[in-house]
């Protein structure tokens, strides 16, 4: 019964079996002559065009994934961030399925969606990109970019053209909007809505695409390994690490 | 300042005349006249087909969107089972641009996006749908259908064919999927791997699709209102309301 209530039990499993079968990775002469057909990666499906799901890779630049994430925060903030910063080029270079999608449907992920302080909206803009890519394979990436975000001192991103100055960087300890982003309020001495708040989410949503683009990158590569543990088989439930903070 | 560092300031404003405008909801006539020209909304721009956003919604039966969500919930958890349950029939009444999403995509929002324990994944589910159907709009729309899971006792749904019996319902008091679920196992006295708990989060799944559902349709005739308040107005930052779970 196990393997039909969570995803995690055979995912290393399946992971090393999807990644062997791995052919969505499609490089400059392939995705020349598959735009050619005029979508990339579609087929016809009785009357209807259906694009083949994961949707083709090419490798992307990381710093130009941050730098789109960065002033993209200031148009639709985090979450449409992330995702264009990631996305967007791969609606010029790839086209369709991608530039079928509007990635401004995700602005609602903005505050840990719709500013109830849950999942970084920076973090779901990632797996939202990086699901349509990867596909199931995916879920490993965005387990370690979680891991990662609740790890890392940010924001780390220095832009070319910065809006503002900030002081400070703070590690979360969790991936929740709330936490994230009020500890490092706290440590700035700043509000909610102020300037520098808002570059430092930006900024951090420059370095949540730049990480997001470079694993996807060793994934494109075959080079990529899962680093962080999956949350429900270690704690028998879904959760953060940061038990205390909560239950102490 | 405060308008580019949070969509909230102006977002009833903004919704009341986004309103006046809201012309995506098309009728049975109107549908059928679209979708003779093979893609329903959809624009050629320049070489590619662009489909217009927000999305044609066509109203939806809540009760049948309930049922694929139980059903889906077993094949690929919460976010897919919610995210599948609204735009599965819109795949099949309106077709392109709906047809071209792979909703698969949307399942790493299980267990509140890959088991980290944030956003419980039926509200994703939901808030990605929606917001695919309404655009800006639709952040009231998720920001009600989110407040009322936190004051619901789940799960309500009764499945026509259930997998298994279930005792007990609770109130989550938050979006988070750690405490939704983990106070709902506390009463029913379960683990997180087992049957009854994959059964309360299918009929949970249900639940939200319905009322995402039921939402959509008022909004489809014009007579959605607005219930909750914005979080990160009401508390000057992004959050839930539950503050003494974890403050006190």
């Amino acid at each position: 019964m196990s393997d039909i209530i969570h995803p995690s039990d055979n995912r290393n499993i399946s992971r090393k079996e999807l990644f062997s079968g791995a052919g969505q990775m499609i490089g400059g002469a392939a995705l020349a002559s598959i735009a050619g057909l005029g979508l990339a990666g579609c087929t016809k499906k009785g009357k209807e065009t259906v694009a083949k799901y994961p949707w083709p890779y090419v490798k992307l630049d990381p710093q130009k994934s941050g730098e789109i994430a960065y002033e993209n925060w200031y148009k639709k903030f985090c979450c449409y961030a992330v995702a264009s910063g990631i996305l967007q080029p791969l609606q010029e270079k790839v086209g369709e399925p991608y530039s079928v999608l509007p990635i401004e449907a995700f602005k609602f992920g903005h505050g840990g969606t719709v500013g109830w302080g849950t999942l970084c909206g920076s973090l779901l803009g990632a797996s939202i990109a990086v699901s349509l890519i990867a596909g199931e394979e995916g879920e490993d990436i965005i387990n370690d970019v979680i891991g990662w975000y609740t790890e890392t001192e940010f924001p780390l991103f220095k832009p070319t053209a910065p809006k503002t100055e900030i002081k400070n960087i703070s590690v979360s300890g969790s991936p929740l909007c709330h936490v994230s982003v009020g500890r490092w309020m706290k440590k700035e001495g700043v509000d909610f809505f102020s300037e520098g708040r808002a570059e430092r989410c930006a900024r951090l949503s420059a370095d949540v695409a730049v990480h997001a683009v470079t694993l996807l990158n060793l994934w494109a590569d075959r080079k990529y390994e899962a680093e962080y543990d999956d949350q429900p088989m270690k704690y028998q439930m879904p959760t953060q690490n940061n038990c205390d903070d909560c239950h102490a």
